[in-house]
């Protein structure tokens, strides 16, 4: 055992590494010209913008969390849950939104250094933006690793546990630190939704008026909206998309931790310590491949943007073939002389996690590329106007759920096949080894984290890049290199969001057999150590099976307690879309009422003589997103502990396969539509069906519009939603235990 | 038993009365003037287009038909089946069909008449609109019952099952009768997907081209798209909606028959018999009460619009009250003496199902009538634009989920527990009569459809009188009043959707347990006599109790064939709206191109000197259906086959179960957005927001054109596909026990 802990240190070191080196590209970044005084000033106002707005955002979570920690105590004291997870929670929440705060931090310095770069080169520019994608997605990778692998070593090393009374065996260190994942969870929705609200409020209102009734470019000077816009972009795409994988990474490896320690409880702490080791141990590779495929990326100087699709594929490609080489090194070294499990087939379930994550990422690409078909017909539906386009795009959202869904059931099969030795009987052995293995494919499809969040947040940084050269009246040729910049990263993020919405099907998946653990320590916390399964069999709580617990709860498909959880499960996700679209819509209208007002009251606005007043923009967004993210999230919250209260622990099951059903499908069809609107928009405007300011144009325009808040706001928002209402559940398992109503 | 067989017959002869009230309307109606030659020329040109699409419509139904009744023969000569599924299928369809074929002819001999009569008074267009109504409600309710009863007392009282080699047992029989519903489900697809194709190509398309482009009213004679548009109504909105209620409401007896025998098996063939009895007494009593009802719609002759709602109110609500009451005197009739069901108790689940109904209703109502909030935010969002308007009616659509899932969640809990006794505790006997208290609560909430659906249908009927009225020149005033009675079957027909929606919600959920009882002779016919459970239990497969086979099968949220099943089925409902969004994009696309030309091409039209040619949209609106219909539907046949064959019978469970979960939402949400954005346009028409003409107006178009597809032709055929997996998946049972994959 002791010398297998040295491999924990390893993670912890990788940790320190993957931060080390965010720090050095930060360093790097900031050693950059920042360009004209212009372009300073620009920056700074957008910083400073999404600054004062993530300070009000945290007062706001701050309160939640502190709420939410109290209760944790109390239920401690009831002895519905341990005395470790009130602070586990708080530490989660506070990395995740370090992560997010870093990142943005970085992104609000490295816009106007893009853009300056930008003026000497496209692969200047380029090296900038990337990198500062880099210090972003090393600093989640590492922030994730560190808080993982640190709280490892306490509970594991010290007495905490004992301290609150419990035993610190590896099934209630790994159960303990799921609740660390709600913290990170919780942080994670406030952020894509305050996030999410206030970008696309801002992004709404600016074109709404700009663009559409007063026919001025976007991110003109001229328009009030233009500093919110740009501060959206970091506060949305920048810190909500970082505390948002955050949250998916730490998921992944911590439910895997967990499934680990259940799987192999019987067979010994040697077994469970390897199999809670495999996740922690490919995802610190995973992160110094991440840092190699990082400096892997470079071009020619003056590369085209064919060329420079291909310096970044070269890195994530290199860093995911790597990882599945190594993936065969790291099982090998754990498990060559196991029977239970054999190194090269749960090696396997690894690939097929990264593969899922490619194909899904390509179908991604395949239906919102304007390059595809797809796309192309959507544009050409604007020859009908506003209307068909929306029909057509919401038709190929809802098709364009068939490959990734398909991929994940495939997926989910032979990574549970490949871990369990190919055993189609359905045992309990079988099924936690089969658990496992989803659950580890999951942490493969995540391992490359470091480096596609890289070329995912690069985009936000170029697209700020762009607004900042337009602002600054830079020359239109520094614009059209910020455009390309962007355009090159709209199609890696869509491998991203493949990776994002893929990971948490089999992250959640693997959170339902979590839920089924945490309800054994909740039982036995209470003193109920036999279980009558009502066929005669009366099995110890300690030894029971996940079979034994679906048999003791019923959660069978004919119960209507599991069959009324679905339907609120799969209505969870459309109500927490409802709202959050109508959010938008709600905030978006006041920002139009006063761009609006601004070009009638404030005189020469429009000739450039006059300033718009870009502070009152910022504050209608920042009031708008803090107002109404509350709502949502705290359904989110709310909803499995009041099914738990009413219907029990097959109800909340119901309600989680429900909302991961109904949810993950909602999710690709909304990201996708938008995407699609999004680049159908831009197909026109590169001179097809009639080009910029056609009728055409201006029906994509609606499309784009429709499609923000669907891409950007209650699309990816839905993934955090799913495995937050997992965590809700498992950290409120003692609760449901001790008081239901049926 | 022989003195029980008697309430059969009496069922056979409510349904013989319904027939002869529907021929007796039928036949009063038929009466009434026709009016100018114009009127009876128009009319005579949309019952021939609709009469020529039905016909086409059923030629390659029928093919379908052949090919998959010729599958189940031979699946019976391999014992996969018995032998008798094939021709209750073909009837079931056929009587489908008829349904449909019969409510349409009335409806296109009605609409000139309601013209005619509403230029003499509103009240003569609504007797005559609702009477025609009522013979569509009627009939489908009697053809229903005629089916229903004819085949119980031919497969009970002669020895056809025993000739087929099959034991005649009330098992058998009312299993092999749900194939029936099959038949009805297929063809009522059918019905709905190409009937709501055609309508909404010829709606969206005269929209787009006239209103929008050329700014001519809706109806115009000027129109090429008109008639076809007309044509549509009668096709999607009549025959569509009629297949598809007949579906409903014969599905819901069937699966409601089917789980008494299945629940009463061990206690006694009278005890079986009762509970058989007891769906079809209900609903043979609802049909004379909504004969009663229907004679009691009458009003003053110069009555109010809200004298006349009330009048409608008054035939439902009687005919409701009155089969509450009757209700329990049935249910003390038959089990007065039993201990096994308490008659007052199940009466109660029949209660629950009537009054889940009309709260959905209602909240159909509130969410997209424009006298409440919802819809005028809506409408209100339109000033900035039409982007906004979608992105509200969306919000506003996924919103409105919420009530109906949580009505429907509490009405299946207390459907179960009124049936059981109120018995929490979770074990066969009190599964068993639990699920058929959901089944009888879904009975009871259909029970009234002669009159409600009279309510629904004549909705269209004055639709068309109105098309008619503009077409034939006739005084404004007619138009007017053919508007009111239009306005007025929009807020009826919320309550009949309500009905709709959440009795296939309850079915589906009774179908499930069919489904597994279905398994077990399934199991028998190919010799499986003994199931091991795994945990050393060995039961006799005829003794099994429902959650024995959840055990045998492994039907439980942590098995993975479950969870992939619950992914696929999300995803077909998303991926069947899609297909049918995207054939109603193309298709009004066809259109709009051919309406432009004839614009242009053909002299005269706008001025009324050139006749369009109506004919070449027809053909464009039936081709475009029929090449449209199906991929959609044999997508929907074929996925649970092929799920069944790859995952097995727990894979097929969670399909259903996940198809269930979000095609329910997604229906709700699909059905209610389109319905708000159509209220929200009416809404700016009466004069808010700008009125008629505005900038404001044509956005609320925008969002009317998108609701178009939503609310007629994907949301309204989710309820079948949800029921028609269901009943594919029972079909074919005894191919997915005895070949799967996994």
């Amino acid at each position: 055992m002791e010398n297998l802990v040295k491999y924990v240190w390893i993670v912890f070191c990788a940790s320190i590494v993957a931060l080390g080196f965010a720090f050095f590209f930060y360093r790097r970044m900031l050693k950059e010209d920042e360009g004209t005084p212009t372009m300073r000033e620009i920056a700074a106002h957008v910083r400073k913008g999404a600054m004062a707005y993530l300070k009000q955002q945290y007062k706001v979570v701050t309160i939640v969390f502190v709420i939410l920690a109290v209760l944790f105590l109390v239920m401690s004291i009831f002895h519905l849950q341990n005395g470790v997870v009130w602070f586990a929670f708080l530490t989660g929440g506070f990395f995740s939104g370090l992560a997010g705060f870093l990142g943005m931090k970085t992104a609000t310095y490295a816009s106007a250094r893009t853009a300056n770069g930008a003026r000497q080169s496209l692969n200047k520019g380029l090296q900038v933006a990337f990198r500062s994608g880099a210090v972003m997605g090393l600093t989640v990778v590492g922030l994730a690793l560190l808080d993982v692998s640190a709280w490892f070593l306490i509970l594991n090393g010290t007495g905490l546990l004992e301290l609150v009374g419990e035993h610190a065996t590896l099934t209630t260190i790994t159960t303990t630190m799921l609740t660390f994942g709600m913290g990170a969870s919780t942080q994670a929705l406030f952020a894509r939704v305050g996030g999410g609200i206030y970008t696309k409020a801002a992004d709404v209102g600016a074109d709404l008026v700009g663009k559409t009734e007063y026919n001025i470019p976007e991110d003109d000077p001229r328009n009030p909206a233009t500093i919110a816009d740009n501060v959206g972009d970091n506060v949305g795409d920048v810190a909500g998309m970082g505390a948002d994988l955050y949250e998916s990474y730490a998921g992944s490896i911590l439910s895997t931790m967990a499934l680990g320690a259940a799987a192999f409880a019987t067979i010994g702490a040697e077994m469970q310590m390897k199999s809670i080791l495999a996740p922690m141990m490919i995802a610190a590779v995973g992160v110094i491949l991440s840092v190699i495929g990082i400096f892997i990326v470079r071009t020619k100087e003056e590369a085209s943007m064919t060329q420079l699709l291909k310096a970044l594929s070269r890195g994530t490609n290199t860093a995911a073939i790597l990882i599945a080489v190594a993936t065969f090194g790291i099982m090998y070294v754990l498990f060559k002389d196991s029977t239970d499990i054999v190194w090269w087939q749960v090696s396997l379930s690894v690939v097929v996690g990264l593969l899922a994550g490619v194909i899904i990422g390509k179908s991604t690409e395949y239906y919102t590329s304007q390059s595809f078909k797809p796309t192309q017909k959507v544009a050409e539906s604007s020859q009908t106007g506003p209307a068909t386009v929306i029909i057509s795009g919401i038709g190929l959202g809802m098709i364009s759920t068939v490959i990734p869904v398909l991929t994940i059931g495939v997926a989910i099969i032979l990574a549970f096949l490949c871990a369990n030795g190919f055993q189609i009987e359905f045992n309990a052995i079988n099924l936690s080894k089969g658990l496992y293995g989803i659950g580890i494919a999951a942490v493969g499809m995540l391992s490359t984290l470091g480096i596609t969040l890289a070329t995912d947040a690069y985009g936000p940084i170029a697209d700020n890049a762009g607004g900042n050269a337009e602002m600054s009246g830079l020359d239109p040729e520094v614009r059209k290199r910020t455009d390309a910049l962007d355009a090159l990263g709209n199609t890696t993020a869509a491998t991203g969001k493949g990776f994002a919405i893929g990971s948490a099907a089999l992250t959640a998946l693997a959170l339902l057999a979590s839920y089924v653990e945490e309800i054994k320590m909740a039982l036995e916390r209470i003193g109920t150590s036999v279980l009558d399964l009502g066929d005669g069999r009366m099995v110890d709580t300690a030894n029971a099976s996940l079979i034994d617990f679906m048999e003791y709860y019923n959660v069978s498909l004919m119960n209507p307690k599991v069959l009324v959880g679905v339907f609120i499960g799969s209505m969870m996700a459309f109500l927490f879309c409802g709202l959050t679209m109508n959010a938008v819509g709600r905030a978006a209208q006041k920002m139009v009422e006063e761009v609006r007002r601004q070009f009638q009251e404030i005189k020469g606005i429009l000739t450039g003589e006059g300033t718009p007043d870009y502070a009152r923009c910022v504050a209608i967004s920042t009031k708008g997103a803090q107002h109404e993210m509350l709502l949502p999230s705290i359904l989110a919250i709310l909803a499995p502990i009041v099914t738990g209260l009413i219907l029990g622990v097959a109800g909340v099951l119901g309600l989680l396969v429900g909302g991961l059903g109904a949810g993950f499908v909602l999710a690709i069809f909304m990201a996708n539509a938008g995407g699609a609107w999004d680049n159908a928009k831009k197909y026109v405007e590169e001179g097809n069906f009639g080009g910029k300011g056609s009728d055409n144009h201006k029906a994509t325009v609606v499309g784009d519009t429709v499609g923000d808040p669907f891409k950007d706001t209650s699309g990816p928002s839905l993934n955090i939603l799913i495995k937050l209402m997992s965590m809700v559940s498992i950290v409120m398992a003692g609760l449901t235990v001790a008081v239901h109503l049926l």
